[in-house]
């Protein structure tokens, strides 16, 4: 399970839209919340998403730390810490990510991120 | 499981500590990640986050809109905006609960809530 966290993340450092695709679950009940964002609901609109933030030239680098797994059955989600490393400083992005097993292995239904604010 | 959440919103309208206290599974893997806050993980931080939120002499209403409910077993979420109102204008929260089915009935587990920036 902490397997598929990682390739997320690994896939969103590489900014790999195919390999994103391959982490999550492709059906209209996933939803994902980026920092800021308002909740995009279903693949179509979260794929769009991260299409738009991969063609940003600039990539970012993140540490994770804190990460917690809770598993319910054939759903778990991960709490975890995204410490973003910045040209300038960074900042940490507070992260949860819920997954569902299918037969090919676990795959994302919920993403949600947001900023932490310094204080 | 939707009458769990509105229970939820009910408790945090009329900023009622045992209502809340009600709502929520009693264990050391309840997260609850208010907006700009780290997340916070067990109950008994959560518990004083809601105590000091409470605190607080000035009411938040809100408005619900677009809830999703999606259910897997004895796990579901509920993906919604929390529209509050302010004395002089209001702001939209991205929130997602996640509920565990208990004998006694649905108990939220996590709470991940962001604040939405007007584009």
């Amino acid at each position: 399970m902490l397997a598929a966290n990682a390739a997320f993340y690994d896939a969103f450092e590489a900014a790999d839209l195919d390999a994103m695709s391959d982490c999550w679950e492709h059906s209209d009940r996933v939803v994902c919340t980026h920092p800021g964002w308002s909740s995009l609901r279903g693949w179509a609109k979260v794929a769009a998403s991260y299409y738009a933030i991969f063609s940003n030239p600039s990539r970012q680098q993140l540490i994770l730390t804190e990460p917690h797994v809770t598993r319910t059955g054939d759903t778990a989600w991960v709490v975890v810490d995204e410490n973003l490393l910045g040209p300038a400083m960074g900042h940490t992005v507070a992260a949860l990510n819920v997954f569902v097993r299918h037969e090919g292995g676990w795959k994302i239904v919920v993403h949600h991120g947001s900023g932490v604010v310094a204080r």
